[in-house]
């Protein structure tokens, strides 16, 4: 519908995941309209993310050297193995500081329906990790839905004949929450894991 | 939280609108996993729409040259002039294949709220425009909002003297909505406006 340039921007915004066909328009628009130097720094961010940014080759974190900056630091607890799905996982693990063990990033969740097996995930490199003796507990940090939950069973089958603690995040009530608008499964969950106080 | 070039791309996108910071994460993790030529279609998109598309001279639609399509066109009708917010708007109605005159952009709406006053519009050069003999019809098709009823207000009061017929786009019950849906100012407005039809 519109001329060349404008249209070919849109149709490439459109690609992006969660952006339909209107918001590409509305946030091609706003491209055209901002700032000039604005917008040629996000070409370039987009452009110097594809060039320097790839995978560690240990724990498939992103990082823009070969190892990340995690695996390469000396003060890490390595007896610690904290497996998630994604990068932003590890992102909102270091967060919290309340951990300062390794990670390994699986690169998502078993999922047959899109065709996510196994073998589509890291699991073959955590099983080379493991093989080192300094691991002594590999804690599953999946997300906590279907995909999670299934990988998280997989991967506790896989591991639990290596002879190495392997232990869950606690399912409970989120911090902050109301507990009747928790659903019937989370407060289930927290009865299940309640803890002696006294 | 990221390492430098994944960060500065969460940066850049979050300034994007309707982009907050989760999904400007999740678009960055997208584009880093995404393949690389597509990202760099993307990339060279925006600096292709900031080097190469500017706004008409004429109407102030986009455009690739220094008149646009629209206004390049000879076989459109000289006498007819639809005056609209946004491009958006010009791509709205040219699909509808409904209308064969010219357009004017103003670039917005009177917003005083925003800082939008009728000096920040394209109303002068509209005026210009007017002031040649061929246009005997002035279409108002602004936003049927607070502030497109303001700008349309605003235009008739200013383009009464001139003698050319002024018009506004019919209000009324959107084709294919429920009645009993529609709101109390659309139904009351689709009352005022009954035609007859026997």
């Amino acid at each position: 519908m519109y001329e060349g340039a404008v249209q070919d921007l849109i149709d490439e915004l459109g690609r992006l995941p969660g952006i339909g066909p209107k918001s590409a328009q509305r946030v091609a628009f706003h491209i055209l309209e901002a700032d000039s130097d604005d917008m040629r720094r996000l070409a370039e961010a987009i452009r110097t993310v594809k060039d320097k940014v790839q995978f560690c080759e240990v724990c498939f974190n992103v990082s823009e050297e070969s190892r990340c900056r995690i695996c390469q630091d000396t003060k890490r607890d390595d007896s610690l193995l904290c497996v998630v799905e994604e990068s932003k996982d590890v992102m909102a693990i270091e967060r919290t500081r309340s951990f300062r063990g390794r990670y390994h990033v699986l690169g998502g969740a078993i999922n047959p329906i899109a065709g996510v097996g196994p073998d589509q995930l890291h699991i073959r490199q955590l099983l080379n990790r493991l093989s080192d003796e300094t691991i002594q507990e590999v804690i599953i940090a999946t997300d906590p839905n279907l995909e999670g939950e299934a990988t998280a069973t997989y991967l506790v089958r896989m591991l639990g004949s290596l002879g190495i603690r392997i232990t869950r995040l606690a399912s409970g009530l989120p911090v902050g929450g109301d507990l009747e608008y928790a659903d019937d499964v989370t407060l289930g969950r927290a009865f299940e894991g309640r803890t002696s106080v006294g």
